[in-house]
């Protein structure tokens, strides 16, 4: 098996990505890695080449970087030619911690989506206070989702938590602004009655403010609303924590005090990091193709790599596209 | 100056609003109030009528009821007959910590809405790390948006920081997915033009992670979104603290740091207890409509009040409606 990374991408590239892939080869001895980028600044970090080689470019994807646009003409990106390598059968799958509009645009454009996927769907696993996480999909901002798509998410979300967090069953949620069936807006009626009669499981609608007490192990909902409340999680928690930390730097006495907490408030903070639960698969493509987070490290990058390795292990995009095709057929 | 409270409503009904409304005619002498309730049970909790008079009914609205038809149906209950005197002039405004839906109804069916809002707006003041807050509307869990509608939030908001709030010039941003004014959704997108044409403080779009550091004074968006994120904000908020509780309290000498620090928490907690910024306006009607957290006590009765005496002063309502007028005739 053989995993393209973008090295060039996120907050410590090349650094972290170079010391997440030596940790895994060493980790999986089944496991090939492809690193891509400039050849020079991996081998600054790159100690130990076994099982790892480098497809060496100069040009990259920046965060200002219009997506499209720079991954129709930056061809030769770090981040495009570790998809192409996907596409051209030289990897299994492929991880970045670039620009995730980019990420998402070369999934689409060069991997490819799965015959019969209306719309891919960027999935991170959020934090729940058990400390199980739950999939939320779509996160991608895509504008104006239909019903469909949001069977489909429910189709992937169960796929992928079954095969790769191992749940037998996953409980599928709806998330809306109310718990019973006749609330919402026209998309989220619409796709109430889709879900009821997928034969997945289905546990209604759920609300947002029981997220992260996990309501539910895959939530779906439109990009758009799925992005706001990713957006509104992180922002609450920063803010909370930021808070945190003034008052208990504001006196010697509260110091003191925090000082003993230090390792349960690291707990706490770790636990609501969701790049602990590795990266946001974009799901419903031809192969894997995961966005790490930003700041990722070389854990991180690790995380992610052993996800994807999963993925590509329980052939997921293979029974994504086996269960559409099925979902087709019923109709 | 005579505000009608619903004396049922709430978690901690009656005694809270009737200790609410006791602590504010003390305050303010100007201040008359009218409790709407179950009289026997009133009075068990009102030492002092000092201007304070009941009006007896035995009904009430109860938190499971649907809203739109107990309203309908329960023309006597405790909400219904608040609002009610203020629709007939006996009262200037009126406050309920009952069911939300269901003061939405008796706001819309009862007091009526202003001429010319095409939709009134549920709008919270929400906590920000700098304490100053911002309004954020809608919350209301109407469905489906148009643009024109975010534009009659945006004036609205705008006349209630001025009045109330006293900011000179609130700044308004539009929650949306990205800074940029090309991103989001057709809603988004089409309401950024109307915002950007209004003539008021339009400082752009808004992303939903910058909203408790104060990235705007009045953060409009669709009933369905604004609802999503005020339930993420309260649910992240709620697990985060759950989180500190239970690590700060796992071990001894968890426990005695934690003692130390005690009053920083609680700050904390405070700070984000967005009931202590008051009720959530429902903004849009002939006259205030207040609706109070569900778990008000009598310090959070007694900020609604002088929150709805400020609004009947400044003839929040009355503004609203020439505004709206004055910018129909722009068209």
């Amino acid at each position: 098996m053989k995993i393209a990374i973008d090295a060039m991408g996120g907050d410590h590239a090349p650094k972290e990505p170079v010391l997440g892939a030596m940790k895994a080869v060493m980790e999986f001895p089944d496991l090939e890695i492809l690193l891509v980028g400039d050849e020079k600044q991996i081998k600054q970090h790159l100690k130990d080449n076994t099982r790892i080689t480098i497809l060496h470019t100069e040009e990259q994807i920046l965060g200002t970087d219009e997506p499209v646009r720079a991954v129709r003409r930056k061809k030769n990106a770090s981040m495009v030619l570790a998809a192409r390598q996907v596409a051209d059968g030289n990897a299994d799958g492929c991880i970045s911690a670039g620009n995730t509009g980019a990420l998402m645009a070369s999934g689409l454009f060069v991997v490819g989506r799965i015959e019969g996927i209306e719309r891919p769907a960027l999935a991170p696993t959020l934090p729940t206070v058990a400390g199980e996480g739950f999939v939320l999909l779509d996160v991608g901002a895509n504008s104006d989702a239909r019903p469909e798509h949001l069977l489909q998410f429910a189709i992937m979300g169960s796929i992928y938590a079954q095969q790769v967090r191992g749940l037998a069953s996953p409980r599928v949620g709806l998330l809306n602004i109310g718990t019973e069936e006749t609330k919402g807006n026209d998309l989220t009626k619409q796709a109430f009655g889709l879900l009821k009669d997928s034969g997945l499981n289905f546990i209604g609608n759920v609300e947002a403010r029981d997220l992260l007490e996990g309501a539910a192990d895959i939530v779906v909902t439109d990009g758009f609303t799925g992005n706001m409340v990713l957006k509104t999680i992180e922002g609450t928690a920063f803010s909370v924590f930021k808070m945190l930390k003034e008052a208990l730097t504001s006196s010697l006495k509260s110091k003191l005090a925090a000082g003993v907490l230090k390792p349960e408030l690291r707990d706490i903070k770790m636990k609501m990091d969701y790049s602990e639960y590795g990266g946001a698969g974009l799901f419903g493509l031809k192969a894997p193709v995961i966005k790490a987070h930003g700041s990722s490290d070389a854990t991180a990058f690790f995380s992610a790599i052993r996800q994807t390795r999963i993925m590509v292990q329980h052939n997921v995009a293979g029974t994504i596209k086996e269960m559409i095709e099925a979902a087709k057929t019923a109709e």
